[in-house]
């Protein structure tokens, strides 16, 4: 097995405060993890959103360039944005890659700006690791300040924090995401 | 020397088909970009635009998050857009950078999704070349389709086009430069 598939969390995820809360689709994290994931041969990008509008917002811009009037202005956007799965929670992203077997046939890797809860694994550990792992991994990406406790301690893996020269620790999830990929495929 | 500033280009850059022209400015280019770049220790994010309304729309981005309200709300991104030189012309850059010597006192690295104008330096070689650079290094990236020819001609290195497991070469300009800094720094 190798990466089968990217999430996008929009819920549960952390605010500044470190409370739990669901945030709002940023319309360019769509175009740039997904074009990232369609470099690296990831198969799917899974938008988690539980608000309905939200979600009809995510497919209006998936459609518009997979079959409306971008595909005709920039045809390679198609191409990335058809990885694109909009789904209510993480229970439907499971399900969609493993089928009955949910979550148990899924290994799920975390990515966080720091440390937070116990153990992490390094990138080059991880990236021998993604060559032998026995399910499909699914990296999940949190919006705001990161992923809620309960996904990161459900986590059959967290990844280490990215660290560049400095003590700065502020990446954009778009940021983050192609680093992330870049280290694991690249 | 190390990596001294990135520079994102607004002109002179191709379009889908070739054509030398001016870009608009992204807002999340100038968040993700300066984001990234205090993340590895870059000094400048210069952006380079000879459009002063243009310029202006930049300048009000930064003071909003440097010294207006945003800097209240989020204080880590004051970090981060203070990086921000907006400039006129990439004469402008090399004075900022170099003083009278202009040009002749920067080494301008190119970035490009494709190898279009001669040979390219592997990004482990750049790696330790950066270590050893005599002066200090810029390195450009394109929006639209990329860095015009007469650009990439001048350059002192052409980067080689970060490639991923697929033949799809459309990363974003956000995600490029993550993935750049992080393979020659982190």
């Amino acid at each position: 097995m190798t990466l089968r598939a990217i999430g996008l969390v929009h819920y549960p995820v952390l605010d500044r405060g470190g409370e739990t809360v669901t945030t709002a689709i940023t319309n360019l994290d769509l175009h740039d993890m997904s074009r990232s994931a369609r470099t690296y041969g990831v198969e799917e990008l899974y938008v988690v959103h539980p608000v309905a509008a939200q979600r009809l917002l995510a497919e209006r811009i998936q459609s518009h360039w997979v079959s409306g009037s971008g595909k005709k202005r920039i045809p390679d956007r198609s191409l990335a944005l058809e990885l694109l799965r909009i789904v209510p929670g993480l229970d439907d992203v499971y399900a969609a890659i493993a089928g009955p077997a949910g979550r148990r046939g899924v290994s799920i890797w975390t990515t966080a700006a720091s440390a937070r809860s116990g153990p992490v694994t390094s990138y080059a550990s991880a990236r021998s690791l993604l060559q032998q792992a026995p399910l499909p991994v699914l990296i999940l990406f949190g919006t705001g300040w990161g992923l809620a406790a309960s996904i990161v301690e459900d986590a059959d893996l967290r990844l280490e924090p990215i660290r560049g020269e400095s003590d700065y620790n502020h990446l954009s999830v778009r940021a983050a995401c192609a680093i992330t990929l870049d280290r694991l495929l690249g």
